[in-house]
């Protein structure tokens, strides 16, 4: 029936490719996940307080591979090499998600912050005994009643030039440190985010180490510990709130290498402005939401593995009298799971340019400009939103579509949905995220609407007051490149033409370019507008705040599918390039078809041309449909990882007997 | 700012029309679940086993009370209303799930099945003792490689003529009996559903009577259970497998209903199309969906209620200097509830519209002729649908909407989510349920296509082989009304009249009805085409699948728009029907928004009326926020079963202190 070229896919390449420069620590990582897949009996079938034992068990003996510690330098026992420790953790995710989210807490939140907020003394005191998981530690940040503005948190921290210790003290209940990982149980140690207060005047928010537990476990005087219970999921993970009453520390524990104390009280810092002092301490910890993001994409891995797999194995209804049809031939199914495995390759590809960013920018031995980092904080910022969301919205349409036997425990539908949701919301809530990407794209506008940000509007976008480098993005150049892009790229009005172009990239890329560049400057104008009047900034913003958040998403997508183009671009001919492709067109259209409504409006897709992406979308599915298989292998998700009571036997495809 | 008038809600007066006709039976159901709240507390602290028995405990208590047996005979100790039981087992959703559904299991399940497929025989062995929950019973229709496919299964049961006695046997292990409820520990009988052979014939699917264990809770000889063991939720219920060695069952324990085999063998039924005999009985279990259904509106209103307030007592961000904005006040955070809260409304009504036809159906003292029992049959699976994915979707969204506090599971999302979950797949699938929908529309069309059926086309869309009485419903109407309504309904051009009639409940219910009309003929016209090609027939559904569900869809939607719609219309005046007629036009607005390209595609809609509709929900929200909590409570949700971990204290609403 296909006159086209149907691809052969060789799996072992296609794996590689993904692996790409890291393969030797993916290979090794998942290695060691297969070593520990007891593990994932273990979430099921041990009460919360043994699981959270065996959880620590799993990650010191890890430790002790130097597994997790790829990213501290070597002189501590760590491995030097920020990418390798990106690529270790995403991998991890195929495997139990506690056991990822307490490596993240202890060598990603705590150790992270001592490697980079500390100074020498600091490395020297607490690094080697984190990196070898001997000492645990806490990251306690967020608050009851502050999550992700966390420049508002009420924890604070008094100088006592008497004593030449600082006091931390929470002020009210809103201020109790809540959510924290490693804190209920674990935690010797906490990293403690507080308002730092000198002589009665305020310096902002600050991170200090305090001791919150004794060697037996007993909570220190003055710190109020207590338990966050059961959550959705992550229940191998400890998380507590802690409180401290006039808790004193030495001078010494202030992580001072954006600013210091000096014994006699006075408040020091090379940078001036203190926003900026805020986010570029903040910056430096951009790499959680990094591995958040590919933990994300990769935990959809294991869900598309398992449901295709499904999809290949169970029969339902058919042809009266000719057997059942496999679930995987059902239109609705590819429909389903076919987006989502196009989806998670561009959203590989996409995360694999962002960590390559990530370690360029940390391992550089010169000062790296301002403008490079930022862009990566933002290009950080959307992809873990747009990873985490994709992995929520696949895990469960992976349960959906196996039914009665993905909602079994042992089909691990239940711990990777379960894990994964709070993945949208921690280090940094999605919506929040989107917001810092938008202001920062909308900085760019206020060059040509200058009064913007004199009104506090951009400041008002992201909800933080942030001193931006001003810096010109590409999105300007934007609408001249369109221009230069075949004839007919924005419509084909006659019927004959409707098809023409939708598989080219340059067409599908224009296509994210306008709209991207066009629902950046709406807000833009929008906002201007709202400011001119004699609207409440707040409610100005209000009105505007999903067009920002649409804008910001706008943005990311075009990002995933120049990183998507441009890797199929790369490949050597053959049948994995022949095959990606027909997975980067139907990510490009899917998105495209997901908003068409939005091209509609604006006068950049006629309807006959709407249609007829809808039908290639369909049609790209039903090429996929026999390579479907080998793309879910190419991620190379270890079989002992998949599911266990997935298939009666003697109803697998190749099984089928009689007619 | 406001131009309009703001509504006054009355609350009781709200819940009281949600309550409507069985306000007796919800408030004591109410009552009756804040008496049983602590299961709430056991669900998340009991392990597995335990939280079982005190499930049981619970159920058996609550049937002492009369609760559970609304539904059944006088006679039997049941209250004879079948219209009381769905109010009563819907009102149950506010509570712990695994109450809820193994309430299901015993009494709908089970019990519907001995009382409509069994006769008086039946009814006097086995009804008192079920309705009190003395003895647990099981419903053992889905198998391992069968679900939805009832029609298919393999468990087999051969009438041994020497003995009298019918042989139940499992050929595989892809006919054992799966996620049965009550199966793994606590029924003593269960009900059947096997392939009736007698003398090397087969009759098709009957069900049977088959005693499982024995009075000490042992498993009888010849059948073997195992555990379905953990699942993503209703942990409280003991799901199982069974599966039977040639167990023997008197010829009595038939469900003879409406066939029969006497002791010679012979097989006896007055309906003589065997299809038409299958969909008869399984029609008659149609209640389970009735409630499900319900059961899955009613938990999106806890869900609701717990994020609206959430959002009055979280502030976050702001204006700088001028404190921190409540959630809700942010336009985005209303854009996300807020048209979630106005689908639960219009579900509400249409679920009351349902339940209704469904007492009218079961209570009629004379033969309801086969057209009525058909278009229940098709309202009840289609709101069953989306019923129950708006309960995934509430219930996600409002744990999102409530971050790091949602994912406490404390806060109830997490039972509320995973318990909700397999919602939309038992009871029927979900796209399965909506292929039923469209086979009964498209039936229609078998008038002018004549050869269709003949095809095997119509047969083919929902999978199953049936003779249905040709019908015909509404649909044919719809083109005749739409001319009637309103000039402009399709669309103004000028940039003057954009928004003319979008609150114009005829203009919202004429765009609903013109898609369902278009999309259906739409659908008869490809499959038409397809039939007439050389394409095979599963080739030709797969490739219209989509088409198929989403015109079934669409024809709920519209179902549900007019319930809404109608409900507004008869309240008195007051600031009750404008509260509600804002939600009404919420619900329209916001259902054509998202499906918006598809009218744009058929030219039914401008690109500036598009544009419109969006701004108008947007106005609706803000309209909306004032009476955004009095519209939650009207819910009618206890306190007592809300979110109890939700707010450190001094952050809520009217707490605010300074500026």
């Amino acid at each position: 029936m296909a006159d086209y070229e149907q691809p052969v896919v060789e799996v072992p390449t296609l794996t590689a490719l993904l692996d790409g420069k890291y393969v030797e620590v993916r290979e090794l990582t998942r290695k060691r996940l297969v070593e520990y897949a007891s593990v994932l009996d273990d979430q099921r079938e041990l009460d919360r307080a043994a699981f959270r034992e065996r959880v620590l068990e799993v990650v010191q003996e890890l430790a002790g591979t130097g597994q997790t510690g790829l990213g501290f330098p070597v002189e501590y026992g760590g491995g030097g090499d920020i990418g390798a420790s990106v690529a270790a953790f995403e991998t991890m995710a195929f495997g139990d998600l506690s056991v990822l989210v307490k490596v993240g807490v202890q060598f990603g939140l705590f150790g992270g912050a001592i490697l980079q907020l500390g100074t020498k003394p600091h490395h020297d005191a607490y690094l080697t005994d984190l990196v070898s998981a001997r000492t645990l530690g806490c990251f306690a940040m967020t608050e009851t009643g502050h999550g992700s503005n966390v420049q508002a948190l009420g924890t604070v921290a008094t100088y006592d030039v008497a004593t030449r210790e600082f006091v931390i003290t929470t002020p009210d209940e809103s201020a109790r440190k809540d959510y924290i990982g490693n804190a209920a149980a674990h935690a010797r140690l906490a990293v403690v985010f507080a308002q730092l207060e000198i002589g009665g005047r305020s310096e902002g928010v600050h991170a200090f180490v305090v001791p919150i537990r004794d060697g037996k476990g007993r909570a220190l005087p003055g710190v109020r510990i207590s338990d966050d219970g059961r959550k959705i999921g992550l229940n191998g993970v400890d998380n507590g709130r802690i409180a401290f009453d006039g808790v004193r520390i030495p001078r010494e524990n202030l992580l001072n290498r954006y600013a210091d104390v000096t014994e006699t009280g006075v408040y020091v810092s090379d940078i001036d402005n203190p926003d900026r002092r805020f986010f570029t301490m903040l910056g430096t910890l951009v790499q959680g939401r990094v591995c958040v993001g590919g933990a994300g994409i990769n935990a959809s891995k294991v869900a598309l593995s398992i449901a295709t797999k499904y999809a290949l194995g169970r029969r339902q209804f058919g042809n009266p009298g000719a057997g059942e049809e496999l679930l995987l031939d059902y239109g609705l199914h590819q429909r389903r799971l076919f987006p989502l495995i196009a989806r998670t390759y561009a959203l590989h590809f996409a995360q694999e340019v962002l960590a390559g960013q990530l370690h360029d920018v940390f391992s550089a031995t010169e000062e790296v400009d301002e403008r490079t980092r930022r862009a990566l904080e933002s290009r950080a910022a959307g992809t873990k939103a747009l990873g985490t969301w994709h992995a929520s919205e696949t895990i469960q349409e992976c349960r959906e579509a196996c039914g009665g036997a993905g909602y079994l425990s042992a089909n691990r539908f239940d711990a990777l949905r379960a894990d994964t949701d709070v993945f949208t919301t921690f280090e940094g809530d999605n919506h929040i995220l989107l917001q810092l990407v938008a202001k920062g794209l909308l900085t760019d506008y206020s060059t040509s609407f200058g009064e913007l940000d004199q009104l506090g509007m951009v400041r008002f976008v992201a909800g933080i007051a942030v001193d931006t480098v001003i810096e010109r993005t590409a999105v300007h150049k934007l609408l001249e490149r369109i221009k230069d892009v075949i004839p007919g790229w924005d419509d084909g009005d006659g019927e004959g033409d409707v098809d023409a172009g939708l598989l080219d990239p340059e067409y599908q890329l224009t296509m994210l370019r306008w709209r991207e560049e066009h629902m950046l400057s709406g807000v833009a104008r929008r906002l201007k507008r709202g400011m001119d009047s004699d609207m409440e900034p707040a409610e100005v913003f209000s009105r505007c705040q999903d067009h920002v958040i649409a804008a910001a998403r706008a943005h990311v997508e075009r990002l995933v599918l120049e990183a998507f183009v441009a890797k199929v671009a790369a490949m050597p001919d053959g049948g994995n390039k022949i095959a990606l492709n027909l997975l980067s067109d139907l990510y490009a259209l899917s998105t495209i078809e997901a908003d068409r409504a939005w091209w509609m409006e604006h006068g950049r897709l006629s309807s006959q041309r709407a249609k007829a992406i809808s039908r290639e979308v369909g049609e790209l599915c039903r090429r996929i449909r026999p390579i479907a298989e080998d793309l879910v292998d190419g991620f190379g998700v270890p079989a002992e990882l998949q599911a266990t009571e997935m298939m009666a036997p003697g109803t697998r495809e190749g099984d089928r007997t009689g007619a």
